[in-house]
């Protein structure tokens, strides 16, 4: 159930509901790659860092620890802890990013475990099979994920292939539902919108998207090679077309300015792996800009890392951050995620509060170049 | 301030009072090396699996961040947000077990840095002196630590410089608690008998250092390789010579059996770090033995490690934290981390209590073998 509160411009405040609870959009998900969240992170930190959505990964839970397990263990969110809303990405992405040896025919998809190497099969109905099994509120689509730049051809028919495949996720997925031990039979289906830069077929496969009726819609295929400019502009174009009363997913996107100007374009869920991992390279977000917690300077820095309400910002130094992180202390790592992760919801949180008092114009002229910035 | 509120046999029930609170003994201290426990564990974690004493190491702080810069950020308490009672180490032990060429003469040690191969110098009086900018509750003089074995002359004449080497650190206690600008002006020192497993060298330091109205009474230069019996022996025959209205603090020891047998025989104060390693190899105490869990039979257990009120038992199953170890996830270790430190502070909880009502015997009869074995 996704709701429209407000407009300012083309970007949306909204509200999302799930068997497991409510997420006020535009939302950032956190990611929990292998139900654990990257630097130490447990489900009750989630809520201490005002998650909204946790974003679990199909690939990994397959091979690791099996979604078969976790569904004997009654489902990812029992077995992580987690009782907030969840989503499953497909798969699709890490076999791109990932796995080794990708076969892609019209059944599916045959890969090497980045693992140990054995060989595995992944057909969309496979990939709505384990999204099932983890119980997750919503799956997306699998789909095939192009790199970029990619022959116009070759896109083409992915995308053709990717949208059959979708109908066959659907299917299955509907029949999981009816079930009786399906872990959560409210499970709800997200289609993805493929077709590189290729403005055209994006466009024609969004319009085929949208005949669909899908809980909600998602980008992919995008910050994997293309310039900023042409990954706003898909996003403007593809938009146009996505139905108004359903939420729109940028899919591993990125940047604080990436997302001002994703919610500017009329995007309501985003998820990017960036916070946790720049966080454990000691990059951390303020709201003046970027620094690097690892730099001399910061050695006798007796003010948080920001003025924020978060975990490390309430108890720690950047002096005491610092010195974790040349001691190569673990706590180091778990304080900058914590940060980073409440700033990305915090940054959400300030996108709302200005949608709702219609002041998202002048928020995108202040922080929209700032955030990204480093200082 | 140490006060024995009652005794059954050798084995002392009492509390120990300093700046920063008091402790309830017998005590286990958590080991915190570089101002963090490993593991990716906070002070406020400390606080959360009732930490009473947090140990950290001057060997460690004084060659990174450094104490001094320690000492301009408001002293360890602040730097790391820990409030409660804290001894230091005096770094003879790490120099022992970490640096390299060490040079031992009657000014002090000579060695080289773990870190950068850089030549350092600590003298007794640089010891305190970095214990002082840390500003710790309680300072430990700087011995010299031998291993075992050793010959019996070389073992006689270190200890007789260990001893001159205490009334200089005494010395620069008294005049460092005399200044302004110092951290903790009510930091007290405790004593460090040594003797390897000669009992008369031993029992001789004990007689000498017990002239010295000293705040308390550490065994060292134990668990470094002889055998169980003879530190239980050891324990036993410089007890008897240890002032009784002070605290007896056994270093670096050890495992369950070993610290109720420790309390057996009169011990007061242990710190180890093994709950922390062990649990970062999976080695889990229970109050059935010790488990691996790791172990492929513990894949489906919706278990906790154990039944206790820890952090990790309270909100997940030995199954989600196998999968934590075997996907590589940080949280694995953080999580057995904090419950191995929980099941020390709560064994210890249990050995006060069995003193309180008179039991302690009947609790060492049935806990000294089985907490130590592997289930």
């Amino acid at each position: 159930m996704f709701t429209v509160l407000k407009t300012e411009g083309n970007a949306r405040r909204g509200v999302f509901t799930c068997p497991h609870g409510t997420a006020q959009t535009p939302v950032f998900m956190n990611v929990g790659t292998q139900g654990a969240i990257k630097g130490g992170l447990s489900a009750q930190d989630l809520r201490n860092i005002n998650c909204q959505i946790e974003l679990s990964n199909t690939y990994h839970l397959h091979l690791r620890p099996g979604d078969e397990l976790i569904k004997s263990m009654g489902g990812l969110h029992r077995f992580m802890g987690w009782d907030g809303p969840m989503l499953t990405d497909s798969g699709g992405f890490q076999i791109f990013s990932l796995a080794k040896l990708r076969k892609i025919t019209e059944e599916g998809t045959a890969f090497n475990s980045h693992i140990d190497g054995r060989r595995v099969f992944m057909s969309p109905e496979d990939s709505i099979t384990v999204q099932s099994n983890l119980g997750s509120d919503i799956a997306m689509a699998f789909d095939e994920c192009v790199g970029i730049p990619a022959p116009y051809d070759y896109v083409k028919k992915s995308v053709e292939r990717t949208q059959r495949w979708l109908l066959r996720c659907m299917a299955r997925l509907k029949e999981l539902n009816g079930r009786e031990d399906t872990v959560n039979p409210g499970q709800v289906l997200f289609g993805i919108n493929q077709g590189a830069v290729y403005k055209d077929i994006r466009v024609e496969h969004m319009k085929e998207l949208a005949d669909l009726d899908l809980a909600g819609y998602a980008i992919g295929g995008l910050a994997v090679g293309e310039t900023v400019e042409e990954m706003y502009d898909t996003i403007e174009a593809v938009n146009e077309f996505a139905p108004k009363d359903k939420p729109r997913y940028l899919m591993g996107v990125g940047t604080p300015s990436n997302i001002i100007e994703g919610v500017w374009r009329g995007i309501d869920f985003f998820d990017c792996v960036m916070p946790a991992r720049n966080g454990r390279h000691g990059h951390l977000f303020t709201w003046d800009g970027v620094i690097n917690i690892k730099n001399e300077k910061y050695a006798r820095d007796e003010r948080p890392i920001d003025n924020c309400g978060c975990p490390a910002c309430r108890m720690h130094s950047r002096a005491y951050i610092r010195h974790l992180f040349a001691a190569g202390e673990i706590l180091g790592l778990r304080l900058a995620v914590m940060h980073n992760l409440w700033f990305y919801n915090d940054l959400m949180a300030r996108i709302r509060k200005s949608l709702d008092e219609g002041t998202f114009t002048l928020f995108r002229a202040e922080y929209s170049e700032k955030l990204s910035r480093r200082i």
